[in-house]
């Protein structure tokens, strides 16, 4: 049987040999969640980029730069990291440079897996489609906060373990805490998440209709994956 | 308030400045519930070790050596890590040489600290009563199984974030998320973590007694404490 793990922050990657892996990054308020939503709206590619300095160079090369920090759009950038911007025709067949507080940081953590792909709610089911098929191990990797663990990504890897709870086994406690996470939250997530610091600070930002959006499963049918550093699908 | 935080992993603990907070070391399956249960039973100290082999030059001070590695006694050693090896009259005014897998490391991790308690269930109500009562924002570290979470520590964590939830506040998601574990699983915590991997790993090696026994709430009223790194009551 194939093996399923759950990495709970970056800070903890050092201890998963992902190089004959396939490495799922979930960062699901809202960095994951607005990758699928542009690359399913027509973007060419997505860059991303652990530093907001490079990540505003790309600017002068024709890409869209977009991103936040400490969940604020940051100066000088074309568009922040609410899945509302990336809705409309400005984004079809543009290259965008990314740049986030937790997930592109979660990304660059990934690079030496045997596959990256990025997952949300918004595209779940298309994600466990592949890993079903797929022929390698898995590692969600939660992008988390700052390092710490959060409820959210948390939530969505509990998700994935359980749709593919009969096909790939937990390789340690952290898919099966993830699971019965997941188990209690999913009758209502909104409700389950309330209390969650990332959503206090989220609404503090007046952004509550992104993290409505960002819980809603099934959204899209696209699997961004990367491909020379690139996002792509 | 005072605020409550939850350090899934040792391995996380660079993430939290513990200068001016009491830390709880949690490693119930079986560090923590077996130095509770040796000074419950008279021993006059326990001097953790990182080191085996600086553990057992302890030997010819007159201490008995305790540990394990990867679950089973180190060749040499005195004791293992089985509570009911410390119950008797052997241990009555000793000094014991403790070294394990995680729990050892967990403590040498949390030096930093303003005081370091040592948690399990089977002092649980002393551990709480002296959180509530204290000063000190509060940091629970769960030992988890060389780097990763585990979820017998993180339920331990969250029966302490769910007795003080009116009292301390939830600093993190961490918090939260142990507490939401604890909930699910306290009325049938045995059966909650038959899954784990931790717990598979102990009933391999036959010691499915030690298992029910570290679960069981507030057999003893002892709260060790460490003072110049030695654990005393």
């Amino acid at each position: 049987m194939k093996t399923i793990d759950v990495c709970l922050s970056p800070e903890l990657m050092h201890l998963y040999d992902v190089r004959n892996r396939t490495v799922v990054v979930v960062d699901i308020l809202r960095a994951t969640s607005t990758m699928v939503t542009a690359l399913a709206h027509g973007a060419e590619s997505i860059t991303p980029f652990a530093k907001a300095e490079e990540c505003l160079e790309m600017k002068y090369r024709g890409y869209i730069t977009s991103g936040e920090r400490d969940g604020k759009k940051i100066e000088g950038f074309s568009k922040g990291n609410s899945p509302f911007e990336y809705m409309d025709d400005q984004v079809r067949g543009m290259k965008i440079a990314f740049t986030t507080t937790n997930g592109t940081q979660a990304i660059e953590k990934s690079k030496e897996a045997k596959e990256v792909l990025i997952g949300s709610f918004l595209n779940l089911s298309t994600v466990v489609k592949y890993l079903l098929l797929g022929e390698n191990n898995v590692l969600l990797v939660c992008a988390g906060w700052k390092g710490r663990v959060n409820l959210e990504d948390t939530l969505f890897a509990g998700a994935v373990v359980e749709k593919l709870k009969d096909y790939l086994g937990p390789d340690c406690d952290a898919p099966l805490a993830a699971r019965h996470l997941y188990n209690q939250a999913k009758g209502n997530m909104i409700a389950f998440l309330s209390e969650s610091s990332h959503v206090k600070r989220l609404n503090r930002l007046n952004i509550h209709r992104d993290f409505e959006f960002c819980l809603t499963p099934d959204q899209y049918k696209v699997l961004p994956k990367l491909k020379n550093g690139v996002l792509v699908i």
